[in-house]
């Protein structure tokens, strides 16, 4: 069954490693003789901690996660962060968002409900294929926090620096880059992400937040909103998503075996490369997201036609591929090449890239 | 491996049938020749679409919901809904409260932040033994709506019947016991349940609305919460838990393979009477739940003392039996025999009952 799987290069829920799937599967009835799935465990029983509490503390080693940090297991994907953070970090009610993407613009928009929100750069002059440097960013003085996103999947731009916010908490969806590569947690005041890119499945989002900044919250807040809650409860106020929490672990299993973040680095910027260095030497696809900008996980690109691009895509799928469809904001196709995805997929990807070139150059 | 399973009688997270397991273990690495598993699957794909608009399909003929309401699936849990429900049905900014258990109470408190709570009835004096009948209810005029909780976990309750609420939209929490019978969905207003007992696993909850209550929420409420949002986007706003809907689908395919709603409620009411006409007849055990008030779905029990209920707790773990163990707030034994507990499970459990009683009878 296994030599039937295709490559999937969803940008998420996404292609997740075959080792993972294989030990879910052979856990599904009864994990290490509890006589149940993990599904059926009750979150408060000493088996299901122990996965909780493993889980945590492989988070916590992979991500050098300083001690005066609280790691929370919530709801609602990166979506419900948006609402959670402005909710929250709100004591002078003002916030910088820096829109490199969709999902920051989104962020913004959210928050304005609840904050004051000024735009400290905005992207979308240049379609968002830029990364903007230090000196771009308008960021005010007396603010909450400064939030930005630091891998865009429609736009396939990323961070490769973290920018000075002199002394304002840094807050940063990373959705999806988070363990692609070590960074330096001390330098922000929450991370958190959706886990279904490269932690895992849908449902589960990490809150990665500075304890000393969890005491700011308004009262009147749902209480699964109030990190402060989470916090002290050790995201058990209610029943966590417990399933997905046990993926996240056997994904976090899986990086350690791997080398952890380092190798994962290593492993991703080979993927890339290998791909991106062919849609730069060939004239045929067009690769907008500027040098120095773009992102190791998504890689957006197009022929400059779409009846091209829609047979590419159709062609793909034929070949073995799945979701290689760009986002309708942009369109043409993107390669979302994320952890999970092996060297092997994008090899099979460039090899197609070249042929469909061959057969479709005028 | 399968020799091995425990009977699980935890209160949520609980036993799954086997069979649902067995098939989500079969279709783990490659999902009717998706080539890939539900869990990688894209949201915005057409395979992941056909298995949630299926997994509607089923609930709301197995429910029979009619076409006016809206049926939705959600993240949080039923804790999540607790605070959804005051922000979105708050157009006249009161609601009451019945309170027969530990949820409805922390439903009524959560409500209180966002509106004007009043409580209809509290069970507190009788130690929440007690279903209140309809004389007992002290319901407003002009309030927004009226909330119950329909199985009260902890105490063992549950109501026989749907209160007269004079034309107030009724909203029910029904997580521990949607899917055990047959109830007539346009007598409520609102229906919301945690998927964890008797539809699935954990970081799912369904919620089931009259469409002409979704237009009612304040509008600076988080978006995730916005139910009228999440209606018109059909939960994916954002990604949903595509996996948790999943299971939930095959929940469903199970019960109507079984026969539908008035099979589990023959079937549950088989097994809670043979649980509860012993616990009658003995005086070693006491049984709390007041005739008339008890839940087919959890049954809580003690010996009297807590010395024995411990012993009965440690012996029923190596009979092969978990989580018998009562909730804190009540101590003793609490069994939930939801719609996955076999018949068996339940028989077993009794032998055990009797043997221990003879053990330990002075």
């Amino acid at each position: 069954m296994t030599n039937k799987r295709v490559y999937n290069f969803s940008a998420g829920p996404s292609q997740l490693p075959l080792e993972v799937l294989e030990t879910a599967q052979k856990q599904m009835l009864n994990y290490e003789n509890s006589g149940m799935s993990v599904m059926e465990m009750s979150h408060r029983s000493s088996a299901y901690q122990n996965i909780f509490d493993q889980t945590k503390a492989d988070l916590k080693e992979l991500m050098n996660i300083p001690d005066n940090y609280s790691i929370l297991f919530l709801q609602g994907g990166a979506t419900q962060q948006f609402s959670n953070i402005a909710l929250n970090f709100n004591d002078k009610g003002k916030a910088d968002y820096i829109v490199t993407g969709n999902f920051s613009k989104k962020a913004a928009q959210e928050a304005a409900k609840f904050t004051d929100v000024h735009i400290a750069y905005d992207g979308k002059e240049n379609n968002y294929t830029h990364i903007p440097g230090q000196d771009e960013l308008d960021i005010r003085d007396d603010i909450d926090y400064v939030h930005l996103c630091t891998n865009n999947t429609i736009y396939g731009t990323e961070w490769d620096y973290i920018p000075d916010t002199k002394g304002i908490p840094l807050i940063a969806d990373m959705s999806s880059n988070i363990l692609s590569r070590p960074i330096d947690v001390s330098q922000f005041g929450v991370i958190y992400a959706g886990a279904q890119k490269n932690m895992g499945i849908a449902g589960l989002a990490v809150v990665i937040v500075r304890n000393d900044l969890l005491e700011t919250h308004k009262d009147q807040i749902p209480v699964l909103s109030e990190l402060d809650t989470m916090a002290k409860k050790d995201s058990m106020y209610n029943t966590p998503p417990t399933y997905a929490i046990y993926m996240l672990g056997l994904v976090l299993k899986w990086i350690k075996k791997q080398g952890g973040l380092v190798a994962m680095q290593e492993y991703n910027v080979k993927k890339a490369k290998l791909l991106q260095d062919y849609l730069d030497i060939t004239d045929f696809y067009d690769y907008p997201a500027e040098i120095g900008s773009r992102s190791h996980m998504n890689v957006s690109f197009t022929t400059g036609h779409s009846d091209l691009d829609a047979l590419f895509v159709k062609k793909s799928i034929e070949a073995g591929m799945t979701n290689l469809k760009g986002h309708r904001l942009v369109g043409g196709m993107r390669a979302s090449i994320y952890n999970a995805m092996p060297y092997d997929g994008v090899a099979y990807l460039v090899e197609f890239l070249k042929k469909f070139e061959k057969e479709n150059k005028e």
